[in-house]
């Protein structure tokens, strides 16, 4: 499937409900164990996404468009959530991270990006250059692999119950 | 995490939710690809469930509370959606599901399930003999696992646009 920004669109501005539905409200037996030292629970993760929406993928989308590659990404903290995150409920943080999203696709949109856009570099401080394609692309499946991480972590914490079924179930392995 | 009743059904009642705010009203670019030969589409998925839940988790439940090990679960057909599934649209089988989840979570609390039938016996023509709470955590972790493999198989019709980002996308390999 080629980039297409209308329908990475849909996929972005659907990320937050689809959290909300999966996680808001649960005891914290689900939302805060992880899969073990150096991992993240589902709510780590949900602060993860808060502090992308805030530093990470529009802040870089227009650095691109502004300054193309001269000017280098500013490096992205993975560790910030567990700072920023403290004090603040499961519900909180999903809320945050919807209205930030929203206010963030509201941006994209006004930036009237064009087919020939998306070829325009940048320069990521790890990954050298990159597209804006490369980017914008990469903040869909940023989102996908962050939900499927979730369900992975939340399944996890049942492995021990599940008794012979532990073969039929990749989730686990 | 200990097998706790009410705390698996907080999961099982929001599935269906949580798959149509993430499949509901999408273009086919995002809902019919796989992985791959036999692998399965987000689609393809959909029907497995239903089929779940026409066949398997509660049939199964009520099979081990009458009969115990002495009746033999059927087999579950792993390949039932290819044939059930045809002519219906993704948001016919997500209301499907739906209602059958519904349905289903309707009979598992009126079987007023107790600690003590967590332990009873059931037989597996795969996998031998399986208690009840083996039975109902893996109903719990097969959705989870669904909810994942949706995910990573959506993100995976981008692996070609994200470019350089492909090393930070674990999701993708």
């Amino acid at each position: 499937m080629q980039f297409d920004l209308q329908k990475s669109i849909l996929i972005l501005e659907r990320t937050p409900t689809v959290l909300r539905e999966l996680l808001e409200d649960l005891p914290e037996d689900w939302t805060t164990p992880n899969e073990g030292s150096d991992t993240w629970s589902p709510y780590d993760v949900i602060g993860h996404l808060v502090h992308g929406e805030q530093t990470d993928w529009i802040t870089r989308t227009k650095i691109i468009l502004e300054h193309g590659e001269s000017r280098t990404f500013d490096p992205f903290d993975r560790f910030a959530q567990f700072e920023k995150s403290k004090g603040k409920s499961i519900n909180e943080l999903l809320d945050e991270f919807a209205r930030l999203r929203k206010s963030n696709l509201e941006k994209l949109k006004s930036l009237n990006i064009k087919e020939s856009d998306l070829d325009k570099p940048g320069m990521h401080p790890g990954l050298g250059k990159v597209t804006l394609r490369n980017l914008l692309s990469s903040w869909v499946v940023h989102d996908l692999g962050h939900i499927a991480q979730i369900s992975r972590v939340m399944a996890k914490q049942y492995t021990a119950e599940v008794g012979p079924w532990y073969e039929y179930l990749g989730i686990l392995k």
